[in-house]
């Protein structure tokens, strides 16, 4: 169904360290614990430029996997680590947007086995007087800490401390393709495959032209030295995802890079770099794929 | 964020033993595995009123969950044990239908671990002369052997050799509601819970309403002897299902009733029951919520 | 954005005369209404390959476009004039399937300005006997006659008679392209088009790939005389689709073209045609383009 | 199918001016068009919380609606007068955001009959050097000045010139009902009714429940005096929008509060107003719903 076979080049995707919180958003139905994901995680597709927070959605979470029994949606947001504060700083406000929406209540859902900091974000910004005019009460829920503040619907819930992997990264690979459908086609299959790695979300949408590398825009082939676009490319694109780890990014880029291989038009994958020298984080297309 | 407590009644779901098939769709992207799907499954909902097919759409699966690689769909389809070569008639139809969804495969899913018997559906129906013009060729594929019929978009592949479980079940349950907008939301919620039992699927839309059963009609209260419905209750409705088997048919039993019991206006949860003498299966609540 | 200009082919498709009835599914939340549209319409992409009924689901209604000010799905049924028995008959036992979706209400939504025949299928089935247990009574609700069914959750009403449009009539094109994944984007964004058009509706899921046109697949190329395939297209989808009449077919087959033609990878549109000898109508892609 | 009817009360929602501008973001498929959206009105719920915009999505657009003959979707942004600084610097971010998005175009979507000042964000920001490195062009298309930037999977382009409506406005009404499900699935409705009005889009996700006004939160029924909510009322929710004129407000407010009444569980429609003393529109509930 595939007729040729797609290069996969002996290279490798450069990744930075990242600080990634991760929460599960829960409510009365699925459709409104999708709405308050949308809303949280929006407008967050690149902090590289300007957005206040590199944020996704990973996948829907089924009643039994949440500590309420409600059906849910694992979100996770991610800043570099000179970035702490500013990344806590929007977390907050993202709860306090979600307090909007009727039933939702988030829960921390940092993934088990990474190095983690607590940051208890209701003290730190004073959330009970700045917030909810202290009309906000405190209760035990499946061993967590969440804050209750009444609201129209009924009540607002979040868990007082969020746990910050420190061991986090970015990953990210690029689709080299015939045309524009081929090259959103596979990234969009690529997208799918990694909803079955818990810790890894795609960055803003996911699928990520860049305007930034001239050497990677085919209608610039001519124009700008040291083009990297073969012949016969006519679209580029990326998948750009970040996760709690390199173990669960490695599990994230091969699966992903696996299901972009079987979309018809997709001619090469391969991946940016710098060289090595400022990631830490190197990811071995050929290997990651085994 | 419930008020009261929702009663569990002590009783049992009554069940079926049903013949069912459980297929992946796969396709270029989710989107149109999705629609596949829909297509596939569709009118399906209780062949106890008519429809030729009880069928209902389980859930997404991932890239690396299927055999080729790509986005798919879990379906499954179920019959009573006499009516399988009707089951069998309305799969080969499907097949047929679901070939004119550009890019679709479809692999044989039955769950491990259950008693089943394979029927070469290939064969039996003479599907190369009789759909494919004898045009169709042959192809393993991961161990699997696929019908490959040549098509206007490229191919579309199909496992010869399906497998049905004997051992299948229904599944079922009643919720009791102040009114229709809880009711809904609550087998809602029920069904987004059933997603994680692998072999067990909605019946059709699986919210069900009954015209049948006029003892649950909240309106006919006051009109037929014997009626079920507490006072209060104003909105009455089922999650219909069925499995592969009956372990996995109790597991989803119980996650779905404890989705449910989370939902505000849910005022108990009950099942339909004959005294036990029809069904082979007994799925008692309390035990099955534990 | 679109490389090389898309050829058009002075072509036509030839179309057969249908009988078309069209309805409105309303119901509590879209959600459901889209449930029960999917229920309704599911399993009918084409009678010419055996499902029993021609149906699709044509765009959601929002509130203020239904006789109950709630949101609907309008779905349309269509088979050729000799079948109207099979089309009523197929009609009744949806009916009966989407009486299971709760909160459902059925109107019909026949287009104004078509010559229609109206039918009581209320009556014409015996349904109050056969399906209803003669529980039911009759409303009148907006100008309508309606069945009314009590059911677990409230009630279940229909519209008793629907108009079945006399002068409905099939369209397609087909799109030629370098690869699936154009063929795909560009056929999904002519299913988008033809929303626009009231009484237009997708046969089943619309994106339709044949096997029985030898001549229109690739990979058949050199195998067939008389192959219709120019060099460079790997890949062909036809857009199918029924509607109410004449006119609205004709104004979809523009909107629907001209969207295709927007998508990178589309090198040509064209139409099946056996020379204008059977079907009563012809769609010029030049002149409905305009 | 509604018990007891619905109550309206006699009062009026209070609105303030809003400047409020409309763009249509058109994309290869619908699936990214609307993806590109939720990036672009993601995170804008209620600038009132802290918010840097608010932002809702409208509507998809069909491919005849649009300039390039794509599927596209309708986004509305807005913020007081007093902002528009704000307002225009967040626009400018977004639309760099959304630049990343494969495929998208954005274009000035202004409803007509509004009275607007158009601006050049492009000039304004510095686009050229700040965004593009001047590898930009520009592009005359359907009467519009598109900026044209080089990507790698082809061109992003956008209207250079937006037009904001200085006679914007917002729009509100509140929904008494007996628990979240009933108060959830009236709004749902109600959000689905506004769909119908060009130039009105939800603020966020739309529906909002609020902690700020206490007089409102049933659980405090007892604590606090003043209280709103009679008794029976266990959940209150609103719907919050925004629109370009007090015209197309005034229609929604209409469609939506009629959607909300169909609802079971719902006891009654209010609003909420500070005396009309503040805000320069009033919204008479039983004038707007006539």
């Amino acid at each position: 169904m595939k007729g040729s076979p797609v290069e996969i080049y002996d290279t490798f995707a450069e990744a930075w360290t990242l600080e990634v919180s991760r929460v599960l958003l829960t409510a009365m139905t699925a459709e409104l614990a999708m709405g308050a994901a949308h809303q949280f995680a929006g407008a967050a597709g690149s902090s590289m430029i300007g957005s206040r927070l590199n944020a996704g959605i990973e996948r829907a979470a089924a009643p039994h996997e949440t500590p309420d029994n409600r059906p849910g949606v694992f979100v996770s947001m991610a800043h570099v680590p000179d970035s702490r504060e500013a990344l806590l700083k929007e977390i907050e406000l993202r709860v306090a947007l979600a307090s909007l929406v009727p039933t939702v209540t988030i829960f921390d859902a940092a993934i088990p086995g990474v190095t983690t900091v607590s940051i208890n974000i209701h003290d730190k910004f004073a959330m009970s007087k700045e917030r909810w005019a202290e009309k906000d009460t405190e209760r035990a829920a499946a061993g967590r800490v969440m804050c209750v503040v009444p609201t129209t619907t009924g009540e607002f819930l979040y868990e007082k401390t969020l746990k910050i992997s420190v061991d986090g990264t970015d990953g990210h690979f690029v689709c080299f393709a015939v045309n524009a459908a081929s090259a959103v086609a596979a990234i969009l299959a690529a997208k799918e495959a990694i909803v079955a790695v818990d810790g890894v979300a795609p960055m803003g949408y996911g699928l990520e032209q860049v305007f930034r590398e001239l050497d990677y825009i085919p209608s610039l082939r001519t124009q700008v030295e040291d083009s990297k676009i073969p012949e016969g490319v006519e679209s580029v694109l990326n998948l750009l995802m970040f996760g709690a780890s390199a173990d669960v990014m490695a599990k994230a880029m091969g699966l992903s890079l696996n299901a972009a291989a079987q979309v018809p038009g997709v001619v090469a994958l391969t991946a940016m770099n710098f060289g090595g020298q400022f990631g830490k984080h190197k990811y071995h297309l050929r290997e990651v794929m085994q």
